[in-house]
């Protein structure tokens, strides 16, 4: 059986009635499970993460527009995370059993389902893009939801689907599919901002760095540590432990190294695997070795 | 619902037929998966790897000793691999949903049905053995069949259950519960045998070295290359990557770096995970974290 992850990321972080709604709408339907929900009050948003069929989490993602289109307004809508629409964004993310074309397919279906059901103009973005300029999801969400309704009446923003105008309160939606993303934080051993914005700038794909990281330079104020934050959106092209070995040689041009790294939230097995395949230098290695794998 | 392995060790590895018949005895028992198995000619010697709950395990137990005491003579069997008796070793080990105390209660009800049913007498091994002198496989089958005999002469070799005295045909058997083996090999950037034997002696447990692992040094003659090649008796406590960097370390010591290394067979996705997050100093990690684990 197929499995698909989705991440519905709406644009509601305050009220905890709504957020529960959104939340109930996912549990009750069939074939799909909620494995995670958090909301961030200051970014006045909510990330949710389900699995299912393609068949559930379809249903699922409709009755949360449902349930979103009804209870939030962006024209009052205020928050520090860039937005474009009450259902921000919603990838589809392969698991196991399904390719990414059926990803895509999936990211249409809904995208056209929203678009007629809700009259919310839809952006397909990342796998599911035809367009390399709205591949991206900044490039799509660029101007928010303040600014939709000028970009819109360029033609290079007519939608995939719905109205060539934004829904009057629930603006706009960013469909699509994609690889897991991995969030993966490294710390370095300095309270030197410049040096992780460097390593950033150094690691990253939109300054020259490798091609599935986003990168930026943060401080951890509390702790005085300098954080190199990253996303990895290919872990199997981009992998974590190049990534790190990266850090670690940039950092080390600074005298600092690595005091540890983090990942938040999920990762797929795969991606750990990987990392204990190269450092241990392992050879003629399969996943069919991995005595979970042979369980399934 | 409980996972538990099962890996009996069987005195033949000739006859086809023979082989076939107590693979079909696995595959006939509900409740059981017949992941693998393989035999070994020159040893005389077939090993098989099924997975079940308790009750399958333990009827695929016995119905693989049923065939093999009707189909196997140790009296004319010959081979390179110490063996003691028609089904040689049996362990059972906790993968999932288990805990160690509950394949030790699991080894004891098998042990006393094989000596009932089959008057076959068993020796408790590993984690089930309460005693000391008989908790290694090595210690137990000194001696092999031929010597069987006399040693259970000797008040201190009388067997957990069954009969004080050999079965003619069948010998004796020997049961217990243990964690999962992982059979690693590193491969070593010279030719130099001596080598691969002084590390060996450095790593492993009988000599000096870390508690869980047993080791040996071998020639890969087609290859020209020397190898280390060990047993991880417990993961958890000698993880993978400290064997890992102690070869590494030792190896430099005379001037040979590592070639490679090599998982034989199935190994536990924690103990490539563990590697992952020693190498990449990964700290606040959980394997909830993992996709896969949170998938269940």
């Amino acid at each position: 059986m197929a499995i698909i992850e989705s991440i519905p990321n709406v644009s509601e972080g305050r009220r905890p009635d709504v957020i529960e709604r959104l939340a109930d709408a996912i549990r009750a339907t069939p074939g799909v499970r909620l494995l995670d929900y958090s909301s961030d009050p200051a970014h006045n948003r909510s990330v949710y993460t389900l699995v299912g069929d393609a068949d559930g989490v379809k249903r699922a993602a409709l009755a949360l527009f449902e349930q979103a289109v009804a209870a939030i307004d962006l024209r009052t809508h205020r928050g520090e995370h860039p937005r474009l629409g009450a259902v921000d964004v919603v990838p589809f993310v392969p698991i196991e059993g399904i390719t990414m074309a059926e990803c895509v397919a999936l990211a249409r279906e809904v995208g056209a389902a929203v678009a007629e059901r809700f009259g919310v103009p839809v952006f397909l973005y990342e796998e599911a893009s035809a367009n390399p300029a709205r591949k991206n999801l900044e490039d799509i969400r660029r101007g928010e939801f303040e600014g939709l309704a000028a970009k819109m009446r360029n033609a290079e923003w007519t939608p995939d689907f719905g109205p060539a105008v934004p829904h009057p309160s629930a603006g706009a939606s960013v469909i699509g599919a994609r690889m897991p993303l991995i969030a993966y934080n490294i710390n370095l051993d300095t309270n030197r901002l410049d040096v992780a914005k460097k390593i950033a700038a150094a690691i990253r794909h939109s300054s020259g760095g490798l091609r599935y990281v986003k990168a930026a330079g943060f401080m951890l104020e509390d702790r005085g540590v300098a954080q190199v934050s990253m996303n990895l959106t290919d872990y199997e092209k981009t992998p974590i432990f190049r990534v790190f070995e990266i850090v670690k040689r940039e950092a080390a041009r600074y005298g600092v190294s690595i005091l540890e790294s983090e990942i938040v939230g999920l990762v797929p097995s795969a991606a750990l695997t990987a990392a204990a395949e190269f450092y241990l230098q392992i050879e003629r290695f399969g996943p069919e070795q991995v005595l979970e794998n042979k369980l399934k």
